[in-house]
């Protein structure tokens, strides 16, 4: 993977390309994409999240967004949020962007968002931003959760963290920082990134009230939404489901309540024998969010915390609130996901994707996992993503990552690469179970390659390809076996590939009695050869045609 | 996890055993499990693959099963089929070890066998097995591939392997050598072995005909399969199921045939326009599996390399040839398991389980993943284990691990340990999904000490303790912060459970108006409280109870 994007157009593509990944920008809004070219002199082209790479830290990305958020304001606008333009009939540039990321029409994307089935997160100050969109009917979504800690880290490790998520493939990074100098890693965070920031600003509500739960109160919290947007934040978690009347149902859970935010809010309910704060005055949030266009994820504070707990009263209660709440924000024309579990065993899933839809009215549903067992500290990523691919093809828009320190520390960068390459899978994964257009174009770009022994070409269409040549070459370090007619599995006398190879070259004279079938074989090879230089206007695209 | 584990009877357990794990020995059939000491004095009892250990592998295991076997040839038994005693309503030595292992009534393991619908693959001549069993309504089991290849690795590695494989919780281990030293390398397999030994013979009879496909014979065959049988080989993977006709229907596949067995008997039928002779002379295949007790595994030649390519006609009508042949094994009271694929998207795993349910009249299937995506080389282990755990959740008997060097080269000592992990954890989700009685108790053990801050019982139940408590004091090294009540995820001031703890504890005076629920939690835990210490005779049972 190169180290450096330039966003100006890219060397025109040309047969004299060598193999290989280039970072590359599409049509006059940039979009960045990687082009893979291949040695067939095929081209495919593969969705990015990097964003521009090479900037210093303390100057920032390019304020891309500069001139759109200009004009809005010139003309006077109060909502800038997406859904109002979208439901006003207006395409906005960010929309624009995301038609092109996605490869729909842009008109979709404004329907979709419309309707509350998709979101842009994008507030107006955050001008580096490379917009990206959330919704069932778009490619699933990876977030990265980074963030100090009372216990560990540091401001410049979080900058790297963020650097080192969209580099595996992050959609967007929630900055969950709960300690010191949290305002200035925050500004850090947002002035370098091209995906969208979420926060859970309760957090920061904590620190000011020195950790007294009781002390909090929605002026304090307004105060500190208007600073975090200010700074540009895209979506605030917030846990306005948790009601005084539903947290006596978690009190005969394995697990309680553990969800932090889910935590604290019933800790001030409770003490001060109140109603959510959050709940009650969710209108005056609304007007902010509406503001900068700031959008709602609606925190699941009465998640479950293990197997056993889940889809249970406390979890589907806390979820009907949240659908009414999304029915207020509505109103605001203010964008609304909605958080989900946490520990769900497998054949419990499909009810929270279905409940979720019907209670809040098909907004994007964002799950942490689901982890469909909790017997495996340390490989926590591996088994969370189980249960993310499946909710991820039932529908479930935005996926948080798990690392393998989940239950057990903080992640480091390695944690946050296994953590991301588990959900890059489990979220590709679930586009080729729900049908996305293009989604199996580059496993079936790949699966040729491999069945061709093109090795280069199967590197450069992985997810990581510098791991799988490292691997490769592990075994058969020698350059020339890169072209080599067999692999490591089976060795040169035994190799499978070959021998159908063989077969098939060789059918004219060797097939069984079955001619019509033969036939039949050779014209399904042309069709779908046809069928994929058809394939123009997908997420990966084909250069040459589209 | 000890180094040594003593067929003795352990020490009695009592009260003065410190917190940690524990090989033990269960009953006159000395059952070997792992049990696990808590903090509140708890006893849970883990499944082990582990074996004997501490033996010098020249010498080899204890001869476990030497009497049991002597008894039936003393009296002339002809046919040692597990199936042929279950259905004669015998239950042997093999179901009531079983029957031990999964916490269920040796009647139900005879009758599951007796159905078909479970197999228990124990050659006569491997002494030294632990028997085990493979059926849906039994644990989900894990086989590892390991052996060398032309390339590659010695004989002294395969062994480390083996024992390396069991460690990490293989139930069964295939061994695919190909390159020479084959008998010698499956003798010392063999000897060495508490699981179950899997081969494919093709691959020697291709060694024997110095790689000359068209020279392979019916004869040549049983001859392969006879030394195998003698060594103790407890299961064949046979591809009688590619038939002539079927052929063509690979031919405009983008991967065509990927199974080596499958492409070896492709290529014979084509080259001597016959139909395969491992179908045409099942029959003599079948007297000599009767002989010895040895399971087929009956090969999916045709399966699919690719997602492209799954739920074809090829596939298919091999499935449909195998269940014929399934037919014919059990006319000869053989037991039988059905391979599977291989490369499947998400959206078509429940098609497989399905049609290979009524095609093979519920004989066990075994799959090779399935892998939902062909585009993460370096990452098949995850990405697998996402497609196994639905397959078993859905009633798949046994899968077959897949290691990060799967498409890319051999397998080391970490990647089979990383494969292990992967379908660990995906065959326990399966067991949690499919409600297999008490798989859940380790989960509910680990979350309730998860939630009491109990870290040591966290580390003692995880799926590899060592790497969990590696993890833990990476971030909090201080011994004193294995006790603390917080981890390092939120630290000290917000730690959710510690509130919830909080809220619990004082909930009489702090709760909100709604008593009655206060008191339906209260009686929840009580019940939840009997219902644990009731779940005696569980694969997971509590030494106390059970």
């Amino acid at each position: 993977m190169p180290d450096t994007i330039h966003l100006e157009d890219p060397q025109a593509p040309g047969p004299d390309r060598p193999p290989g990944r280039y970072p590359v920008t599409v049509g006059p809004l940039q979009v960045p994409m990687t082009e893979v070219v291949l040695t067939t002199g095929e081209v495919v082209r593969l969705y990015e999240t990097l964003g521009p790479q090479g900037h210093d830290p303390s100057v920032g990305l390019p304020k891309r967004r500069a001139p759109w958020i200009e004009a809005r304001q010139a003309r006077g606008d109060r909502n800038f949020s997406q859904m109002h333009y979208a439901r006003r009939g207006i395409i906005t540039e960010e929309m624009q962007f995301v038609a092109v990321r996605e490869g729909v029409d842009p008109e979709f994307v404004r329907a979709e968002v419309a309707a509350g089935r998709a979101v842009i997160p994008a507030n107006r100050r955050h001008l580096e931003l490379e917009p990206m969109i959330i919704g069932r009917k778009f490619r699933c979504k990876v977030n990265a959760n980074i963030g100090n800690s009372a216990v560990h880290s540091s401001l410049e490790e979080e900058v790297e963290k963020l650097r080192w998520s969209i580099r595996w493939g992050a959609d967007t990074v929630m900055d969950l920082s709960t300690g010191s100098r949290i305002h200035e890693t925050r500004e850090w965070i947002l002035r370098n990134s091209p995906v969208p920031i979420g926060t859970v600003p309760i957090y920061q509500c904590l620190e000011k009230v020195k950790g007294k739960v009781e002390d909090l109160s929605i002026d304090l919290f307004l105060e500190t939404l208007e600073e975090q947007a200010e700074q540009g934040v895209d979506y605030f978690t917030i846990h306005a489901g948790v009601l005084l009347r539903d947290i006596p149902l978690s009190a005969d859970r394995v697990t309680g309540i553990v969800s932090r935010g889910g935590s604290i809010m019933a800790a001030w309910c409770l003490h001060h024998h109140k109603e959510n704060f959050l709940y009650e005055h969710f209108d005056r949030i609304c007007k902010l969010m509406a503001r900068y266009d700031i959008t709602f994820s609606l925190g699941d504070g009465l998640r479950p915390g293990s197997i056993a707990d889940a889809n249970d009263d406390a979890q589907f209660a806390e979820l009907r609130a949240l659908g009414e709440l999304t029915r207020v924000a509505w109103e605001h024309d203010v964008q609304v996901m909605i958080e989900g579990p946490g520990h769900v065993p497998l054949h419990k899933i499909a009810e929270n994707m279905e409940r979720q839809l019907e209670e809040c009215h098909e907004a994007p549903f964002y799950t942490l996992g689901p982890l469909p067992t909790d017997f495996c500290p340390g490989y926590d990523h591996m088994a969370s993503a189980i249960g993310a691919a499946i909710i991820g093809s039932q529908g479930c828009a935005m996926l948080c990552y798990v690392t393998p320190k989940e239950h057990l520390g903080l992640p480091d960068k390695e944690d946050v690469k296994q953590g991301l390459m588990a959900y890059r899978i489990a979220a590709h994964v679930a586009d080729v179970a729900k049908g996305l257009p293009g989604a199996r174009l580059r496993d079936d770009t790949l699966s040729r390659a491999r069945f061709e022994f093109r090795w280069e070409d199967q590197f450069n269409l992985a997810l990581d390809p510098d791991l799988a040549r490292a691997y490769h070459d592990q075994t058969l370090p020698q350059e020339r076996m890169k072209s080599a007619h067999f692999c490591s599995m089976c060795g040169p006398r035994f190799c499978s590939m070959e021998i159908t190879r063989r077969l098939r070259s060789g059918q004219r004279d060797e097939l069984p009695p079955n001619p019509d079938l033969a036939a039949r074989a050779e014209a399904g090879m042309a069709e779908k050869s046809a069928e994929f230089k058809a394939r123009g206007g997908q997420v990966y695209v084909p250069v040459d045609e589209g």
